[in-house]
């Protein structure tokens, strides 16, 4: 006798083409949850991979007739527990649906899949001279649908902001089933509300994302690299401060510690030098004089904050070999144990007492916190990293993961600058947002996806 | 015996402070209705003058328990209607809550209240050397609350982008009268739903905005300006899609015909030339060298699309001539006789295209079109003039109008790039909307104004 799960699963299947769902226990691990550490997941009851969006409106039918959760997914590279399987729900994968389909270099947008992989789009808009530029560290593997899903940031947001600054257009499919368009390919438009930014960073719990405008730039000219090395995490911070207040607009501004440093040379064996207990990585691609007006900007304002040395480079290889170690960072440390990752985000001027409480927060606990940072935003990424399966350690980690969280909001931040709420925020965002706010998110929640089956119990926390 | 309109109002009365209705006929008739020439407009049923959030949430309560529509009107500049009176309405003015309560020049933000103008607000910040961009040409009278809620745009929006792009925080009272905060201060955040960016361009119909945190930047450097006289419309369409292609970023690309020229000149007697049928007025702020070689691109592209003149100048009294004849164009019309104000916005590769088509147009219904435009955005403005009482004329100028729509429609176009929807582009955005995408939109309106009382019959077109 089949059980009510390969039932349900069955009659799914029969309103699809073949191949497109995996029930199989064996053929399911691999879809369970992304890379938030101890966020909870489930068993899916399907799998599903569709390869367009009237067999994604078919699932999202099928599940509102059932009642079963939906959960999309990318690449699975989230850090919140937004694309873990929910017991008994029927997951979506883009990973067939993941084609550029056209590049307008005249209008400067592309076209796009959701299951296009974020590197993969660069390259291909690159042969026009074009440039998308939402840079996540998890641009080789993570896709432009978890991208949009959780609004990704990275690296040259300081100047360029993020995914919802580029995304003109999406195909959806609403929580009814029904497809339909969104936005404008224009340059302004103000016909209609803003449902594209609103769907943008909302977890996948207002709709499936099937189809996606995004607005390119021209490729910007190489970089100039400035590096400053520093004895102590709180003088980064104070440079990050000094540069805010100078005005420069630096297309990165990222920070590392020797934790992170040390990390990526024992894997990588890069030859980084971890002398320096944190280092603070600034690059401008301002062309001409302002680009050496703003590169001497931020080597005054490394040195001002006291750091050792502040080179300047234009050197492409060297100012790869930094950034690189930058990018890796996260994996590097993975290597070591389970790590628990915080995304807080506060004011720039807070920077340097935010990174002094995060110390006291780390001695107080007897945990290990490295500090990787998109320093320039005042977005912090404090690494929480236990021995794996020592329990004790997972429940100190989890207490300072939760005084990190209170000391944004009393420094005036929030609780997610780019990684999103998933299910491990739920409780910092509860401490967020005023009572009367959480109402409305959940008009909103309710009015587009009035079945309740869209990754319900993500991205906002329940009604008290 | 009173009215029940007049006892309506005395309830009303009985809430707030003294002097805060107003309900005489004489004192209602400077809050009948915005800029937007014939769209419709009823009688109020009395005016507000709230000096505080406190105030706001008393008026949207009383008008949920007597089910009173409700339109808050910053300086009623507006172009589409969407602050005019509704038959038995209440008009909130926020003439009195016009201060600008806090200036954090490390954090670059300023926190306003919604009556503050947008000159006075970028007057106060330029003392701290800091500049609040979005510069609608409204900008001398025009509100803050008024910007937000339409999503203004400007000059400037073709390099620094529109109200939306610079809105970190909101406090609204929503449709059942709370007050709440939504946003954040911080750089980046993904904490809970984008609802400040689904606010903004909503036309007050999903919330009453009674304080606004806004996004600064420093004060770019003065400006090149870069002028081309065009023989004909065309021709500078022609232009501004040679600048689009360049890569370049111009901080403005503004096109002003001749018809609007002769009507400045006419009024300020400023000696412009009107030889040409089309001016061009390209700007760059970038500083040194990237400035002197955007400068030569606009004057390439200006003759290669055939300008008989492409004069360079970082004279600031002779660009600033121009630019002025610029912001004045729309209120020198305006003394012909009434204007009907389009506001599409197409692809900029289409711009020589839809403006040859608005020529026709013009010709095929006899009116009078004359054009400005942010050019470099493809937001086009024709202003089709009448003579004041020929009715005759009206109706034709109506038929133009909508031809307009459809051939921006046609050409991958939007209704309206910056002005808003308000009453009179309700028909264009039903065509544009796909009927799913409008039943989203009626979906949220609901769930945010669940008693049907903010500005209710404008922004989004009634369900088929």
């Amino acid at each position: 006798m089949p059980t009510s799960e390969t039932t349900g699963a069955a009659t799914l299947e029969a309103r699809l083409p073949a191949g497109r769902v995996l029930t199989a226990q064996a053929s399911l691990a691999g879809y369970l949850h992304d890379e938030g550490e101890w966020a909870v997941y489930g068993d899916p009851r399907a799998v599903v991979r569709p390869e367009s969006t009237q067999e994604v409106a078919e699932v999202v039918r099928w599940c509102a007739e059932t009642g079963t959760p939906l959960v999309a997914r990318g690449a699975g590279t989230g850090l919140s527990g937004a694309a873990n399987a929910i017991e008994g729900c029927v997951v979506v994968s883009f990973e067939r649906m993941n084609a550029v389909l056209e590049v307008n270099a005249a209008e400067r947008w592309a076209r796009v899949q959701p299951g296009v992989v974020n590197d993969d789009l660069r390259a291909q808009v690159a042969q026009h001279g074009l440039w998308y530029p939402p840079d996540p560290a998890s641009s080789p593997w993570s896709t432009i649908g978890g991208n949009v899903a959780t609004n990704a940031g990275g690296m040259c947001g300081v100047k360029y902001g993020v995914t919802r600054d580029y995304v003109l257009e999406l195909e959806v499919v609403t929580g009814t089933g029904e497809i339909t368009r969104l936005g404008t390919r224009t340059a302004k438009g103000v016909a209609g509300y803003n449902l594209v930014g609103l769907i943008v960073g909302s977890e996948g719990t207002l709709a499936v994302v099937t189809e996606v405008v995004v607005r390119l730039r021209p490729l910007p000219p190489a970089p100039i690299t400035v590096a400053g090395m520093f004895d102590s995490l709180v003088d980064a911070g104070r440079a990050v401060a000094l540069v805010a207040e100078s005005g420069i607009s630096p297309s990165a501004l990222e920070l590392v510690d020797r934790h992170c440093l040390k990390a990526v040379d024992d894997w990588k064996h890069m030859g980084l030098s971890t002398d320096a207990n944190a280092v603070l990585i600034g690059r401008t691609d301002a062309r001409g004089e302002q680009g050496e007006f703003e590169a001497a900007e931020l080597a005054r304002c490394f040195e001002e904050a006291g750091a050792s040395v502040a080179a300047v480079s234009a050197d492409e290889q060297e100012s790869e070999a930094l950034y690189a170690a930058r990018r890796l960072a996260y994996p590097a440390l993975e290597r070591l144990g389970p790590v628990l990752t915080e995304d807080v985000c506060v004011p720039r001027a807070k920077v340097p007492d935010v990174l002094a409480r995060i110390e006291q927060i780390a001695a107080a606990h007897d945990v290990l916190i490295a500090n990787i940072a998109h320093a320039g935003d005042g977005n912090l990424h404090p690494l929480i990293i236990t021995e794996p399966g020592d329990e004790a350690a997972k429940a100190r980690a989890h207490a300072a993961f939760t005084e990190i969280i209170d000391a944004a909001l009393a420094a005036g931040g929030t609780v997610s600058g780019e990684h999103g709420v998933g299910t491990l925020k739920l409780d910092g965002l509860a401490k967020e947002l005023p009572p009367a706010s959480l109402a409305l998110h959940h008009a909103v929640k309710h009015a587009l996806d009035p079945h309740g089956i869209l990754n319900p119990g993500r991205a906002i926390p329940p009604l008290p």
